[in-house]
């Protein structure tokens, strides 16, 4: 499953897609309220003790209500195709305008779900394990461990071609992996 | 949160913790029936259409009972102490020798949930993308656009080393770094 943000002009939007008869499509009719939820892990944060070490993360909760697409307007496949590529560029950008773009029975059979954010949190976690002062204070410990901050990247590898592929990597899927990769881990700051 | 995952003599159990009084901790005393759910990311897999491109990962149900540990008995103190290095041995394998054990005060402050598994489930995807009939049979799809996987994985970065700390970066954080590095992703086989 996949998901999209987007800024319109009257509020934040999440765009979420599965199989027409999937359960999360069905259970969500519109007008349901949900909330959603994303964690993305930056790093260990080691300290000296086992008890002050902690993970470096960013995560949010976002509390929205299901959208009616209003099947009756003449707006709203087109509303759910800009949500389809909406998805597949938030997987891999620019890849819309080289794939072959879904036939109206591969819409049909996919539901859209468009999410407006109501509220929503953050909470990050960054930088170093705060060390107890017990443990600044003591030379012993001090003098022989190390402690600091293993950072964690989800990485983009190499590209392998499918056995059924007959053209080279192109370069919208070098660009991505590139710019994808090149992002730096929040902390320290550049 | 972290957790560990371990084979015992009478089945397999997952240690999580947290603050004394967090409500996770609070709300699930012993005998309490839960479900723990896991997800890795294994790559992108792009098919030459936008519907037929999906993901690959490794995901987990585990259900579960909540175990009591057993206050009363003088080995408890020990059972927590091992929950301790299981879990520290999971982030960061080697780290529980050197860093400094939890004191006392630090055990009584820290929840530990044993929880048997009594039933799990699993699901991989992995490949590339199956893709259409009519994408296969139409030249001028294949002849033009790129199909195939980028493979993704979490990556350990550089070690960055606390402003406090007095030490270079040791052996056993250089190895955790390269060994997890190394492994390769589930697909394609090796």
């Amino acid at each position: 499953m996949v998901s999209a943000i987007t800024e319109e002009q009257d509020g934040v939007y999440v765009y979420i897609h599965g199989y027409h008869k999937a359960r999360l499509v069905k259970m969500l009719p519109p007008e349901s309220r949900v909330c959603i939820t994303a964690t993305l892990l930056d790093g260990l944060a080691l300290a000296w003790s086992a008890y002050a070490s902690n993970m470096n993360y960013r995560c949010a909760v976002l509390h929205g209500e299901v959208m009616d697409w209003d099947e009756t307007t003449p707006d709203a496949q087109a509303a759910k195709t800009e949500a389809a590529r909406q998805i597949v560029e938030g997987v891999c950008t620019g890849r819309w305008d080289e794939c072959r773009q879904p036939s109206k029975a591969e819409m049909t059979t996919t539901g859209f779900l468009k999410i407006k954010v109501l509220s929503a949190s953050a909470k990050i976690s960054s930088g170093c394990a705060g060390e107890e002062k017990r443990d600044l204070d003591d030379a012993e410990i001090t003098s022989k461990l190390w402690a600091g901050v293993i950072p964690t990247k989800l990485m983009l590898l190499d590209p392998i071609s499918s056995d059924d592929n007959k053209v080279p990597v192109p370069q919208h899927v070098k660009d991505f992996i590139a710019s994808n990769n090149a992002k730096p881990v929040p902390w320290p700051k550049e």
